[in-house]
């Protein structure tokens, strides 16, 4: 009896049978797994925000969990799909991007690209092969079949679309804001790691018009209503409003220019 | 131990525990069980929508999985709760027409009316039978209690609330935009199988005030923002426009004519 | 192998990889556990809401399953978390009030504040103590670790935020609007037990500039778009609309006056 973990990460949303089905896929396959939905809120098609919440959710899972993301705007067309062996995990995506944030905090140990069609459905649709091709892969792979079974080893780097880096300027940090969470908390590509550990309550933060003294370490740190910065619990600057939020806050959804700045 | 799966189908939101519940009548009878969410996003007593997704989700499970659906706008009212099985498959469900997408394709074998109470919870509300009499009796049925102990022998059809059939007029298939997926494609209920196999590149699409040129294999035969015509995953007929939304394109979310002509 | 049920109430909503990052946790520790969504729609640390949903639910579920509650908005300040038996069931949350409905139905029998750091995560963040502490206990509590080795007995009562009780005033009964459901359905703080049995047809319901006569059984008591009161599955007091919804048709999202008198 196989228990192991099948996470899913899709754009399809929650009205339709989607989802279902890629799960029935699963289940007819191998009875036992834990399938565990890590969002279907993706909004359509964005593969980087796709690839981050990939990256934040696989960090936390045993070792040797499968994780099926299917963010897929190529579907049908040339693009491959791929299985591929990091971070002590296992991953099933299209090669569009989706594994770059993982693959960038740890490099593929081993990976192929999906051809063998004995582990596929009988009839593949043009239009959904997270649930022809992706979903029974899954299910065969947590029965113990071995990766290089499910295609030919994949000569190349993964597709890259990754979170951009923040630059220096100076004294000074300009990163991006990336996108408010469910809270709307404005989570930012600045991690913690490239700020100083000393001296947080002095840097000045400018995001639009405003500006914030110092990173709190927790929203109550404020008064209710007050915006803030602080680290959030994957590492990355947010700005965020203590029982409010930023975005609506601030009229902000993503893209838009935050700086962090030592004191004068 | 039985890891007979449980799926559900609803209009019952995410937002309340009327789901929750359900689930935890189940566990406390069978805790072994798999639990497995298709939509709670139904809209609210949309019945034909309901039965289109059940339909296309119960094909892709295991063999005797257990599907309850629960859109009930006559909870409390004289209709009857059936146990159905059909297409090798088992259902629980108000019969109120959301069972007869999937017994359009296969035939009931066996199907009971509830009357069997001691299978039901002791106290029955008048408003939430799912959590009351379905939820108990699916369970039951998880763990082995034939159909036939739960109540009296069904000695009629199921209730009807079929997606219609297209029309032909012609040279001219006339159907229904039945709604939109959460892509914004819109999906209709003209079903590969009546479209002629050869010569799809030359039939026209119009719906609304467009006009679509031949019926493309998928998304990325167009250019990104371009309209198309393609057989989504369950084979219906759909309008999409790639990587955008064809409902929002076209302001349309269901009812509207569209029109499949060969070329004069 | 534990089968034990761990469910999860939160406000997080479900476009984030927050809940799959507590659920990860969870089955790193214990991978046998049945993992339920409650609800992750919880308006934003809405806490009354939360505590009337967590003691609707976990009355179904199996006796000494675990209830995990993050509706958290002093997460980082000095609020204790807690672990408490009570109803039959485990509860883990923020003592701010969360646990309050069911603990005034239910007096709680054990509880503990969380002190014991050898069952969190190694890194404590700041922001996400429901994927830090709270789950990794929850996780170690389905294995068997009993309650007291988690942290200090606590010597004192629960925090409240129960849900106020309705006020007698003559032959009147007031009471509050508290939230629509999915439905639109208007949930109330007037329990049935409150109200006499016998003459109920003769009640005389006010809210707003609408009165009803007569509580009904069951929405198909009235004619498709009537506005009904009726007693919801939980026992609450609701006004309805037969195939509609209440709160639409009377403008009203909660914090209204309802009243329930005998006729004159």
């Amino acid at each position: 009896m196989s228990r192991t973990v099948i996470t899913l990460t899709t754009d399809f949303g929650s009205k339709d049978s989607y989802v279902a089905q890629m799960k029935g896929v699963i289940l007819a396959i191998n009875p036992h797994v834990q399938l565990i939905d890590v969002t279907h809120e993706v909004p359509p098609q964005h593969i980087r925000r796709a690839a981050a919440i990939l990256d934040e959710a696989a960090a936390m899972f045993p070792a040797q969990s499968i994780h099926l993301a299917v963010v897929d705007p190529g579907v049908g067309s040339s693009r491959d799909i791929v299985a591929v062996e990091m971070a002590d995990q296992r991953f099933i995506a299209p090669d569009n991007g989706v594994l770059s944030v993982v693959s960038r905090r740890s490099k593929p140990e081993r990976a192929v690209r999906l051809t063998a069609s004995k582990y596929w459905r009988d009839e593949i649709s043009a239009s959904f092969h997270g649930r022809d091709m992706m979903a029974p892969v899954a299910a065969h792979w947590s029965l113990g079949v071995d990766l290089v079974e499910f295609g030919e080893p994949l000569n190349r780097s993964l597709v890259e679309a990754p979170i951009p880096s923040p630059q220096r300027k100076g004294h000074c940090l300009v990163g991006e804001i990336l996108w408010p969470d469910s809270f709307g908390n404005l989570v930012t590509n600045i991690d913690k790691s490239v700020l100083p550990h000393a001296g947080r309550d002095k840097l000045i933060v400018t995001v639009g018009s405003e500006t914030i003294r110092g990173i709190d370490r927790c929203y109550t740190d404020r008064r209710p209503g007050e915006l803030l910065a602080l680290f959030g619990s994957s590492g990355r600057l947010e700005v965020a409003v203590n029982q409010g939020s930023a975005s609506r806050r601030l009229g902000m959804h993503g893209g838009q220019t935050i700086e962090v700045a030592e004191t004068p």
